[in-house]
């Protein structure tokens, strides 16, 4: 115990952390041993096993002043857990690699543990193990795990000329959200007006991304060609599908609904909405081709064409937004 | 690219690394999706997956000024592969999230990814997958897989009173070769008499652990009834044992023999060479279990007896010598 009277992560030590955060996490029908050993052991029944990593840094990939606890938890994992989804697999383990300063509030991370679990709870997965260590600024590494049922990988290398282009999830609201922060119009607390109170949905969008999780399975059962999470902004990620599928892909600007919230923020300032749908990431949003004719269920929005070209025809926004590169932006 | 005339991971940016990272990663029999898409796809023949992470950082984990990228590769891979190998499991796949300045020359790159790849070879594993961001300091959280091939896996918490301890592996040389860095007498490049060139291996000791990899699965079929690996220190680890199967180990000192090259680093830095076998990690030796009567192959050791009391018995060193906490030391 320190003199503050708080817990922190210092006080409780390696092991101590690691009995505090497994008692918070409950473990799923899919964990057949769950924390505390060497390893854990995961149902595969698929035979295979879909895995996918990313690396958070505080003052990177999110803030301690704009995002709690819970909402790094959460996002942490959906990130992850959207890569598993967008392969047409279902999520069945996380584990977490933590950094954190020792100074750390022992209840910030039954907060963060909490995030990753209730996002994990969604898709039935279960953080499954971890490691902890100091470092003097939050460092959260995921991978998550997912099974096929069976189901032939949707990759990023399928679509054919002719395959219609949909996408499922929200886009543009994280970034909104993003550039709300950034501004200080966030939570009425901006040196300017405040933003309209229903603008906090935008802001709650980049602290907790909502992926439609049930539509990863549903696209690979209609028979998607090609798949992916957009994180990086939708003209980029399709830039990507077209790039490994050596054909072109063109937008119909007209499928995109714009709504109302995201022209209320762009509005308040000075910005594009559709600029933030079509380069904002984050919303891990999933974007897919289907072959020609599909009948596409009511989350599936169809915004385009795969053509034998080369690259994303968007009108006037072909070639100048491109997105995000985690080391030159 | 800069004005030095090398090329940096900033140089290249997220999909350049990706791709040069990908062009050193031979993908094994394992693999079924490599790098490149929203997730990898790893064989899983069990039906099961073993998973385990680590998050190692610079200046905490490794030096980058005292161990090159290759080491770091080797040893960060090698770290994850012992957890999954003392399950009873055999590795398949690896995962990488790396955080990197934007300084960090390309090659630096190049010989980690290398480092990594050389290790996963020596169990038939293949890196399949990461992520990259930039950060002001190296980040590499790691993920391996392996598949338990039909047995049960071996825990830390099945040992039984009369069951046979011991070892497999290195224990104390990567401890002697930290002790001899910091006491800057590795290389003979210190301030005091250089140290004997001999004593270069247990420097490459700490630099790269070389994990007994085939032993953990002849524990498993030879009926361990607990298993684990050396990271913390042998007391430390037996101490988890013990505890988890609620049950005492009581060691026979006698039965350690303290190589030659770890009495002359004693010698040398006035230490002594049992406490390094003792107390040292990262070794990744495997510590084991077995039912009485057993015939022990001769890479393991037996070392002690499972007793019906708790705790870990070492004679005088019983109680004052307890390892790594990765928060408080």
């Amino acid at each position: 115990m320190n003199g503050r009277c708080v817990i922190t992560v210092g006080d409780l030590g390696e092991f101590g952390i690691v009995a505090r955060i497994a008692g918070r996490l409950p473990q799923g029908r899919t964990v057949l041993l769950g924390p505390g050993d060497d390893a854990a052991l995961v149902d595969a029944p698929d035979g295979r096993v879909v895995v996918t990593t990313d690396l958070l840094l505080e003052n990177r990939h999110f803030r301690l002043d704009w995002s709690s606890a819970y909402d790094i938890g959460r996002k942490a994992a959906a990130q992850n857990l959207a890569d598993v989804v967008a392969m047409g697999a279902v999520p069945t383990g996380v584990v977490v690699g933590l950094g954190l300063p020792a100074t750390t509030a022992a209840g910030w991370l039954d907060d963060l543990a909490d995030g990753f679990r209730d996002e994990c709870d969604l898709v039935g997965a279960s953080v499954v193990g971890g490691d902890t260590t100091r470092c003097d600024l939050v460092v959260i590494g995921v991978t998550a795990l997912g099974d096929l049922g069976g189901r032939a990988p949707v990759t990023r290398s399928g679509a054919r000329p002719g395959d219609v282009v949909a996408v499922a999830g929200r886009l543009g609201h994280a970034a909104a959200g993003l550039a709300l922060l950034q501004a200080g119009r966030a939570g009425g607390a901006g040196p300017g007006d405040p933003a309209p109170a229903e603008l906090e949905t935008l802001v709650d969008a980049h602290r907790r991304p909502r992926p439609p999780y049930p539509c990863g399975v549903q696209a690979a059962e209609l028979g998607a060609t090609a798949m992916l999470d957009v994180s990086d902004g939708l003209l980029q990620d399709l830039g990507h599908i077209a790039e490994a599928g050596g054909v072109g892909v063109a937008l119909d600007l007209s499928a995109f609904t714009v709504p109302e919230e995201l022209e209320t923020a762009a509005r308040l300032l000075g910005a594009d909405p559709l600029d933030w749908v079509l380069t904002g990431g984050e919303d891990h949003a999933l974007a897919a081709t289907f072959p020609g004719g599909v009948r596409l269920p009511p989350a599936w929005t169809e915004i385009g064409r795969v053509t034998e070209g080369e690259g994303v025809e968007a009108g006037d926004r072909t070639s100048e937004h491109r997105g995000w590169d985690h080391f030159r932006t």
